[in-house]
């Protein structure tokens, strides 16, 4: 490898700064911010001029990492495995992740068919410890059902313990769930996990910010939390010991101003100590999903269902407006019907119907879904345009 | 009986209306605190002139309950049976329970030796479910005893469940526990509490407003927790149904500016559903003894203990003063050691031992108990005088 591959788009220079810079890392973030992905790509990969604040050090250590790196491998191989490279200024950017300033992540790998950007803007952390007891796995699995039964996109980073019980739960109600990996994408981790993550990419998203084939190491498991702060409108812990990882992403929603939540438990259980501690301070206590949706359901910016859809109809991807016409003009319809309707597989029906459901134009009715009111309005007024 | 007989004194008068009015009433309380316990017992005894605010069915219903009324007799056969009659303006009388207004208990029948008011100076509520589950008693037995060996006094209603549990866990820890009835205290309620009860008069205290003989009424019981409110630094929660009594006092203690704390237990459990309600309102979450004394123990004008004994040695009452005399100048004395040093009883003792808790002269350290640095320097200033 040598210097002169040219790194002109941002796509590859992100790309390639992903491989160069650990997550969350702050000083990098900066000099993205400052001089533009590709500046700070074509720098570290020519050896100059060398970048601001770094010591030499630690400017070889960087230009040891960029060196053999190849974002085009990356980015064909992810393309081939069904994985996108979602970065700042795409369409499918969650615009809620530049809350992290400079340690927002330099872009987000990506496997399954729903927009990322439209499932966050209705989406809830669940998250806590590996080593769960079956109380904690229970009440994780039964509020990540409910959730989603309410329409609501299950976040959690597909550990075992709480965060697999509540993707499962999640994905049992025929729901919406997505996982926030410490590693590549294509590399689910724990191994023991590999069938449920992939039934996730399939069923849902599987997101991370690390490029293929990397590793989780247990920095990047605490740098992953912010991400899943900072994708959702809250998170809930579910048992947590004291000093626990879950505590962390807790503590990251609360600094980005979202919701902090905490299911209580046996004051005799160690693993309830660290939600109870939660608890004494900002987090709310919630004991089901009703409690979770009164909560974060009403933050007046992000709730569309209030004011009718936020986004035209006729601005609709045509996959999502497919689903959109084959919903029935009163009461509700399975997914297989409107799968069906919308010629398209039962899936993809469910990935748009909750990207659908951010966006105001349906509810979810049991194992049904229906127009909200406003979309019954809307369609109306653009079939008497039509 | 007829209107004749004089009701001169106070106590008597309070003794008196104690039979006529029911716990709490407002309206009676207010006659009290305008004319004068003796005045409002005359003026029911012989008929006139008719109270302020009151239908004539009311009036003709009081006058109906002042007749057969005999204090005298109430007195005396509580006397008899070791029950004291505490009323305001008495030195054992919680200037606390002065925060409850026109709803003030005219007076408590105290059973037990100890001094109520110094007892309740450093007292806290353990309350909740009679149909508690294992869960609930654990908890209860254990935060009481933990509250006991910290030195404060354990409150509750002595009722089955979790009051049952709180009580038996202060008195097995040798500590100190106050049970306040809806009934007359010489009349344990429920009967399958009798020994218990009475195990508390004896190395604590029985306390309630109603005279002796009374029984309990639905509303008796609601109204007895707004003494155990008043009466203490904070309310602890422990299992709690929605719309459960413990509420009730819980909200009573919030009202009158007293800690009010719930301890969490499992959202699968119905039981927790009230603390929990609790706990998402201002309760504070505590999951053990130390987590309430953190909280309640920073009261500057209620904390004795920061600031050296709120009382003169010379003017503890003598049997006080023998116990305190009993203990060494350094290090811990079991209760039995001082108690044959204040030559008493070792209930007596740790009755003392308690009140000079509340007055600061002492501490409780596991079984055994030591002078506070400011006692000492006290002991020893006194004894530079004498």
């Amino acid at each position: 490898m040598t210097g002169d591959t040219p790194l002109d788009g941002d796509l590859h220079a992100r790309a390639f700064l992903a491989r160069v810079l650990e997550p969350g890392d702050e000083v990098g973030g900066r000099w993205v911010r400052e001089l533009g992905a590709a500046e700070v790509a074509r720098r570290l990969r020519t050896g100059g001029p060398q970048l601001a604040g770094v010591t030499d050090r630690r400017w070889n250590g960087l230009r040891a990492r960029a060196e053999g790196t190849e974002p085009e491998r990356d980015l064909s191989a992810a393309d081939e495995a069904g994985v996108r490279y979602v970065c700042p200024g795409d369409v499918e950017w969650p615009a809620q992740l530049d809350d992290l300033g400079d340690a927002r992540p330099l872009g987000l790998w990506v496997r399954g068919r729903p927009s990322l950007r439209m499932w966050a803007l209705r989406s809830v952390a669940v998250v806590g410890a590996r080593a769960c007891t079956g109380y904690g796995a229970h009440v994780s699995a039964t509020l990540a059902a409910g959730l989603a039964e309410a329409g609501w996109v299950v976040v959690s980073g597909g550990a075992y313990g709480v965060d697999g019980a509540a993707h499962r739960g999640a994905l049992g109600a025929g729901g919406a769930t997505v996982a926030v990996l410490a590693c590549g994408v294509d590399r689910p981790y724990p191994r023991g996990h590999t069938e449920l993550i992939t039934r996730i990419a399939e069923q849902g998203l599987v997101v991370g910010e690390l490029p293929p084939g990397e590793h989780p190491t247990p920095s990047r498991f605490i740098l992953r939390n912010r991400v899943i702060a900072a994708l959702t409108r809250g998170t809930i812990v579910v048992e947590a010991a004291h000093r626990s990882g879950s505590l962390v992403t807790a503590r990251a929603a609360r600094r980005l101003g979202r919701h902090t939540m905490g299911v209580p438990g046996p004051v005799t259980s160690g693993l309830s100590a660290g939600v109870h501690e939660l608890l004494r301070g900002d987090a709310v206590l919630v004991a089901d999903a009703a409690d979770v949706v009164e909560l974060v359901g009403d933050m007046g910016e992000l709730a569309p269902d209030r004011r009718g859809p936020v986004l035209p109809r006729d601005l609709l991807e045509p996959a999502a407006r497919r689903v959109l016409a084959a919903l029935p003009g009163r009461g509700t319809a399975a997914p297989y019907d409107i799968a069906r309707g919308a010629q398209t597989t039962e899936d993809d029906a469910i990935a748009r119907l909750y990207e659908l459901r951010s966006l105001g134009y349906v509810e979810r009715h049991g194992d049904g879904w229906k127009l909200t009111r406003q979309a019954v309005i809307s369609v109306r007024a653009g079939r008497g345009r039509g």
